[in-house]
């Protein structure tokens, strides 16, 4: 059995690298030996001496080694739409089975790839691509095909994530944690992917599209960024009993699916409440199965090399036995997906407001008026300086912006100081 | 499809609930419907109306139902040795998939029963067996196949775990705790399996069987309850930052692998720590995907029964689409089990002690003598009614009981009050 390597960077170089150490055990897995075929990569002059295998091995020509014969598998590793997308729908046509990491082109393309899949009689496995080596997408495809997923909460930015529990353990502000997190290798010199839940949404399509058995492009996927929680913030939580954390957000209802990533406050007892720094988890309600989550590294170049090493495994254990173990038929239900406007959930509001008579009414009257109930209210400060922090029940997107619009023009309120969705209660 | 359901308890009857309310996501998910065929148990006179079935789907002959030409699937939820194991045969042996969630049985006899399945060209799922609902089967035989495990850290018993989350949050006895859960109907009227971790054990051998791609028998499995726990071990591991909790462990060392179930301490932030009550977890280092846990319901009905709807769903595609998708390979290596004694981990020693002058240095000396260092030594109380806590570093199991017995042989020694072992650290 023969591989092509698309890509040698991070994650290409160790899986090159676990190739060999672990090649005796791959092949009793497999049932024959896994060998490396070649490996593309853009740049031929760079020095891979530290890699265990010979200059004779690397090609800049992706396509042709794709299209070699003795490839069986094709392994991407490249990322980007193109020509990632021409290289593996070119492998799946010829019935070459593919492994992918690439979860910005299954979040734009999946139900094409998996149609090419389908036709060409080949397996097309991505465990890496949501959740680095947290197992994932066999869970989610496989595990509970008993049952029906209601709703998943998940972390699935490490970078995020280690930014937010800094802020939460000490005090810091966004943008000195953002220093640290760059400082230390955790967040990139151009953060945007990751603090603006770019790499965040296109997870969030992939894990809501495997859970309800649909299809979830990545632009019906509501995104905000973390870039606005403050250290007041999070601290108004914390005085509630609530974590901030990074959230991708996918629900199923009567009438469609919702999918969302922001930052959100969570109960402290909540499992996701503890999983801090650069891990992830997701927490999954299903119908029979209940609450069940899945913890661990959510990037990492030895992390996703892991789960592109189980992925191999399988394809090639499949392709040994002339199966195709997946055959490519999740995206069954044609679920609508809900506009932001109708997601529903419960908000942590703060207000800063004049402290005079009357004031906590008025702001209440005008969340009655919009139909949010309120579940908690304190008031903090005296004077000019008072402060005001709401949490409601169960509201629509709608009737919440409406209400801060409405709240944003009376006379006792300077400000509108932050909105937070309150969820996993 | 048609499947033979036998057993018709807790389990069976959330199954046939399941397959009627679910009919048709079912069907969508393996491309045709899949019916019940009929229903063994074992006595036919009990009133069974509430089922949404007829009553001519029961029979005791249930041998006969797994021989029937119209039956495609064998789903056992029976439990116990005999006479599953010669349902389960006779249906592999036929070529009939299983899907089981007898722990008991796999754990006895795996190997054969993996055999027969490979001889009979048919499936072996069981994914229920080891934890409900939590996929654990699939990750572990599959997502984790490009990696190597070493150690699997699990909380596998809800009744157990429940004890003990009660006595660390409430300070109760052991038998307080046991009768709490006794009412509740998380201890069963006669607790030995759960409490004494009979339970803990098959699913022990089940876990590290699949982690490590060997086979380790029930026997192989070193085996001690919770009975002993007391409410000074619980305070006396919180005031060291630490927990105690129901453990299973599972190491694979150069010169073998070590499987025991125990109660343990482990570090307040572990992410063990926080699984509390009938919540199970199952805690994975692997070397390249690193720090993975599962967490769920580890048992209920309902729960068990998503598990064997899921694996249902898998066999009953593979069959369509004329495949077995887990050629049962697991175990090809052959890794010696270790005793007991050569176990390592770290120990917590609690003694009575004669507060004199060098009490301390003759209790250090002793655990010197046997080659066992210690990290921390706490001493409390005064006169006749002094304690000393000893955390040691890494010793094996048989350097400590050696120097447990020495140090109950020393004047100034009153008693060892207690000895619990200390992981995750």
């Amino acid at each position: 059995m023969r591989l092509a390597l698309l890509g040698c960077g991070n994650v290409g170089s160790e899986v090159v690298r676990l190739m060999r150490t672990r090649g005796e055990e791959l092949a009793a897995r497999v049932g024959e030996p896994v060998e490396i075929a070649g490996i593309a990569v853009r740049r031929l002059d760079r020095d891979r001496s530290h890699l265990p295998v010979g200059p004779e091995m690397f090609t800049n020509d992706a396509l042709g080694l794709v299209k070699r014969e003795d490839v069986d598998i094709v392994v991407e590793v490249a990322g980007g739409i193109e020509p990632a997308r021409t290289w593996i729908t070119t492998a799946l046509g010829e019935g070459k089975s593919v492994v992918t990491a690439n979860k910005a082109l299954l979040a734009e393309d999946g139900p094409a790839l998996s149609a090419a899949a389908k036709a060409g009689g080949a397996d097309l496995y991505y465990e890496a691509a949501a959740a680095a080596a947290i197992p994932l997408m066999r869970p989610l495809r496989e595990s509970l095909h008993g049952d029906t997923i209601n709703r998943v909460l998940g972390i699935v930015n490490g970078t995020t994530n280690y930014i937010l529990s800094k802020m939460s353990q000490s005090g810091a502000s966004f943008e000195e944690a953002l220093g640290e997190a760059t400082e230390l290798g955790y967040a990139e010199a151009d953060p945007t992917a990751d603090v603006d839940n770019y790499d965040a949404a296109a997870k969030a399509a992939l894990i809501a599209s495997l859970a309800f058995h649909t299809h979830i492009d990545l632009g019906e996927v509501y995104r905000e960024g973390i870039r606005g929680v403050s250290a007041a913030d999070i601290a108004s939580a914390a005085a509630e009993g609530r974590v901030v954390k990074p959230l991708c957000i996918a629900t199923r209802e009567a009438d469609g699916v919702s999918v969302r990533v922001h930052p959100a406050m969570i109960p402290r007892n909540h499992p996701l409440a503890n999983v801090n720094g650069a891990y992830n988890a997701v927490f999954v309600e299903a119908e029979s199965a209940g609450r069940l989550m899945f913890y661990g590294a959510g990037a990492g170049g030895t992390e996703t090399a892991s789960a592109v090493l189980g992925d191999i495994v399988a394809v090639a254990r499949n392709k040994r036995g002339g199966i195709t173990a997946f055959p490519p038929e999740a995206a069954y239900q044609d679920l609508p997906v809900k506009p932001i406007g109708e997601a529903r959930t419960r908000y942590h509001v703060s207000l800063d407001v004049v402290d005079e008579p009357g004031v906590l009414a008025r702001v209440a009257a005008t969340f009655a008026h919009h139909g949010v109930s309120l579940a908690t209210v304190h008031q903090s400060g005296r004077g000019d300086d008072a402060q005001l922090v709401v949490v409601t029940h169960t509201a629509a997107d709608k009737q919440l912006s409406d209400t801060v619009d409405e709240l944003s023009q009376l006379t006792s309120v300077h400000q509108v100081t932050s909105v937070m969705r309150v969820e996993g209660e």
